[in-house]
């Protein structure tokens, strides 16, 4: 399929979404800049939106060789996606296996403590609202899923939850929250979307405990690019050995 | 029955609870204070404490006529009121009819919005952690209560709900929204506790909309005794009418 980038459509904090010459499909390209804190904070680095595209391109085939379709068709060059165009649910679907980040503060639990059972939690995908954490009777109530498609995203995401978790441990890494896009085809069908990467998941070395995600820009603990690099390594080391 | 004051074991925003000379029972003592923000905002006014104690006992007597025990036993005198002794449970349970105060604001809505369905929300009582906002997988994974235990504590706060709606409806309010707090007896069944007043309750005049509740307090509206004097007197006559 040779499909032609035409009009920017939507320009996210790390990515740009364009129109393309067939319009079931779209192509995203992958930017540089990194943005915390609802883009407070803005950074960036030479390559990131590239291994980005890289890793979430080796996870969307690694979940779809397993069950899970995603948006992904191909990649065009090493920052452009074509995707599937979907209409998308406007919630951030988290998917927590250990206390961390925000989940550490708001319940004063210990950064790692691990869960009995991994949960998802929905966040409405609203940045002047600032992406508000949702109960499922907000979900309902503002109209923004039904019960069917809320137990959907929540069974989809812990499907998601335990293939990537097997994943990263192939490869030493524990994997201790991450959060979803999810959107319908044309035939109403919940498929996934956006990315999969360290811009969206918390990825701890299994024996250093060391962070090599998108924290390491947010609490400015340095070395940002060269755990991105660690990932993407790593996974092609897997990937190559199979 | 009669039981005595003894020692004062804890000491809340606006109540103070005694230990009795019965070991089964407690006795809370309504305060003139008045708390708002987490106790940032503080203020009182004389006989406050009296009018939450008469009118909390009403509502409880109503709800005991049809079908709901709380721990409501008997008033000792204007401000002391003896209770069966519960195990709280660290929720508090706020039931939604119309979009105000943190859901308005949180949702950008317009206050005063009518929901198709009411819903009802659940909030860690801790005022360390600022009381936040919790999904049921929170409860769940917190061990705070079992699913069971949550569907019925949702189950109650509806029925509750239906019944002071139609209450508030014959004294020409308009329930907004309000407060539960719940505890298990000894047997381990679900009892209502705490208090139902113009603290707990966002209570609206149905005819001019005039909020008569903590509100006027929480916002600088002024005469916030004249409108819990309203909400006392429309109650009491209601009940001398009858």
């Amino acid at each position: 399929m040779t499909v032609k980038k035409k009009d920017l459509i939507y320009e996210g904090k790390a990515k740009r979404v364009f129109s393309t010459s067939d319009e079931t499909h779209l192509i995203t390209e992958f930017k540089n800049s990194l943005t915390a804190f609802n883009a407070k904070k803005k950074g960036s680095f030479e390559g990131k939106g590239s291994i980005n595209l890289k890793i979430t391109t080796m996870l969307f085939d690694y979940l779809k060789k397993n069950g899970i379709t995603s948006h992904f068709v191909e990649n065009i060059d090493d920052e452009n996606m074509v995707v599937k165009k979907l209409k998308m649910i406007p919630l951030e679907v988290v998917v927590r296996n250990r206390a961390a980040g925000s989940f550490s503060s708001r319940f004063g639990l210990k950064e790692g403590s691990v869960f009995e059972n991994p949960f998802t939690e929905f966040y409405y995908k609203d940045d002047g609202l600032n992406d508000p954490l949702l109960t499922e009777d907000h979900i309902l109530t503002l109209k923004i899923a039904t019960q069917n498609e809320i137990s959907k995203l929540k069974v989809l995401s812990l499907q998601i939850n335990q293939l990537l978790k097997n994943y990263f441990r192939q490869i030493d890494i524990n994997l201790v929250d991450f959060k979803l896009e999810f959107g319908k085809d044309a035939t109403g069908e919940i498929i996934l979307g956006d990315e999969i990467s360290p811009d969206s998941c918390r990825l701890w070395d299994s024996n250093s405990g060391e962070r090599l995600d998108k924290d390491r820009f947010r609490r400015d603990l340095g070395r940002v690019e060269e755990s991105y690099r660690i990932i993407l390594s790593r996974m092609t080391n897997l990937r190559n050995e199979k």
